[in-house]
């Protein structure tokens, strides 16, 4: 967490058949002042203040295959190297803007035939980007403020069939689910403003139908509205739901890119829910891409108030070890004075029985526990579904582990 | 390129453990109406409206083992099926929306553990994406007009050092390159508005230099300026470059985002130059992520003049068939009446050597052919690197095959 004033760090995983040390000396020098051949005017005054370090290289054990293919291969036969490596850049060559770290650090490199393998595992930033970003706005006290659940985690789910509902559907589904007693409902990603149901008329019709109940009930439900789209639109977007009394926006990030939902974080008064769908690409293979604990902190300094984190036993590929590393980094601190907190969303095949080791692994209940099929296709109901959730929830933190087990 | 009007299709490439119809459907309802349990409300009806398809299916060889890891797999001892797959999307469902169209066709998908493979190698849009978005506003016919070169290639240099130059120094150099005869330069990607070397003084000092050659020689070279930055700092920027006189803005695509590429794309008065970093992480594993052919048409639509498509016998690990295959790619229209053709740029270790091939290979001068260290750090100079380069490429068009091995 100690933030180094005036350097960048990013600490990787390298695999290579050439010298380690070698091979990160050659990332330093293809990401900052180097290039394949020595140029004229690479003095070393322009090293001293321009050029990547390698601030340290750990070796770990050797790979028995290369990871990944290169067309013209150094030494073909190998040995594949493992090694991990923290590399660091002058803050003054790109100054604190995050499109322009992300070439720094995560730029050229993955092209590298001296590499067989590369992720970026974390990095560390001067506090200029604290100053430079907006950071969450709201994080886990403005969501609890805003939905006055306090105590435990947020009970959410996802509107079902994702996509092809209309307006009228949509806020007749969210009556139910509010009626449930459900915390937070989102929007899926697929559904943003399509013509069968624009944004416009889905925000009214559920607005009024969250409205009514929040004035009945006096419970707000958060409704994640996906706001994905190009800047002004998303703008347009945001300013309805606050118009309309709504309480969060929701984008994906990927979809968006890192401008853009930096433009979202400056403009919202509202938390962003951040959705990371295509994050697989980035991230399923293990010697490349990008580990969710260096990724997820581009999207908290633009403003992400929610972070995806898939689930305990998820229904996809993802192990839970990697889901509760990400939930753990989502929660911990970026800068002493501004930790830009984002509250972790666990979601994808969610059930009671996921409670107690959702807890027990992350001790916290800072969290959004999102189930969509759960709720919306629970034998006796959504209500059914909902008060299994917070059951489940309640017992796990009570220490009860009775129920864990049940389906 | 014939486009469907009414729905958006997709190919792909998978490896799955189960059947392959049952993996692209799964994959179907994945990204549309379905989820992992039957849910109420996916009536016939709106599985009409909103459902993605499976328009075609084509079994390949098998894998001999999973290429991609997975936490619970479903058959842990395969077989590992492989086919090219084709989906398709009602266009309604999300509109002429590009980041939308990013999370229908490459969402959730890559986190199937249904796929032990997953590669986007294609998509084919509605016309009403032609309409909703700029596309490039130069191309091929504006940069050869803003540079007054035609009938061959636009030789190419970057900045190198990358980065550490101050703008005095850059205006230098440029002023050295000008002379030398270079039609194009960029910006390293690592160089935009660092403290040493801020964009604004940069962009003054250059284009002081550049305008002069222009009223002296008759011959105005083009500045590929870094914009790469948040929304109203691209835009103030490529501002700031018409005003001087520059004629082109380049932005580095995958840490701006498509959102903010967009934005650019609309905004600008000059020819965008599109480069690539990070690419590798979506690309460099064969069975994930995404080939150049699909996702380069993404940035084109957005606005993107010049695309990046590394080069022959290049210094990285990619191939030249896939090097090729990409510059191919950029060449052919997406549209009948709107093609949005994007320039190649050819770069990375480029000398006079791949001239022939180059040509060969594309049948096309039309492409940006740029050598860094190929030009600067040439024995005899910068001139003798530029006029190498021409003479190679003059000799390669005139049928001259005899100085193609030249080094």
């Amino acid at each position: 967490m100690t933030a180094n004033p005036v350097r960048i760090e990013a600490d990787y995983l390298i695999e290579t058949p050439v010298d380690p040390r070698l091979a990160a000396e050659t990332m330093a020098g293809e990401q900052s002042s180097g290039t394949f051949v020595a140029v004229p005017g690479e003095t070393p005054e322009l090293k001293a203040r321009a050029a990547a370090r390698v601030e340290s290289l750990e070796l770990l054990d050797a790979a028995s295959a290369p990871s990944l293919p290169v067309a013209r291969p150094i030494n073909p036969d190998g040995p594949w190297h493992r090694a991990r490596v923290t590399l660091s850049w002058p803050l003054d060559n790109i100054g604190a803007s995050l499109p322009n770290l992300v070439t720094a650090i995560a730029g050229n490199l993955w092209e590298l035939r001296q590499l067989t393998g590369l992720r970026l595992l974390d990095l560390r930033l001067p506090l200029a980007f604290a100053s430079a970003y907006p950071g969450p706005k709201f994080g886990v006290a403005g969501t609890r403020e805003l939905t006055g659940v306090n105590g435990r985690p947020l009970i959410g789910t996802i509107i079902k069939p994702s996509i092809g509902l209309s307006p009228a559907e949509t806020a007749a589904l969210v009556a139910e689910l509010c009626e449930a007693g459900i915390d937070f409902i989102k929007d899926d990603e697929l559904q943003s403003d399509g013509a069968y149901c624009p944004f416009d008329q889905r925000v009214r019709a559920v607005m009024r139908v969250v409205n009514d109940h929040a004035n009945r009930a006096g419970k707000k439900v958060m409704i994640a509205f996906n706001v994905t789209g190009e800047i002004d639109q998303m703008r347009r977007r945001h300013d309805l739901v606050l118009g309309e009394g709504g309480t969060c926006v929701m984008a994906s990030i990927n979809s968006v890119g890192l401008a853009g939902m930096v433009e979202l974080g400056r403009h919202t008064q509202l938390p962003v829910h951040a959705h990371r769908n295509g994050w697989g690409a980035l991230n399923r293979h293990p010697a490349l891409g990008w580990d969710y604990t260096a990724w997820h902190k581009l999207w908290r300094l633009a403003g992400a108030d929610h972070m995806h984190v898939n689930g305990i036993g998820n229904k996809f590929s993802e192990t839970d070890d990697s889901v509760v590393t990400s939930a753990k980094a989502a929660l911990t601190p970026m800068f002493a004075h501004k930790p830009c907190i984002a509250m972790p969303v666990f979601s994808s095949g969610q059930t009671p029985a996921q409670a107690l080791p959702t807890w027990r692994a992350l001790g916290s209940t800072d969290l959004i526990f999102a189930a969509g099929g759960g709720i919306l296709a629970h034998p006796d109901g959504p209500a059914a579904g909902v008060s299994d959730l917070r059951a489940a929830w309640d017992a796990a933190i009570a220490g009860d582990a009775a129920i864990a087990g049940k389906p």
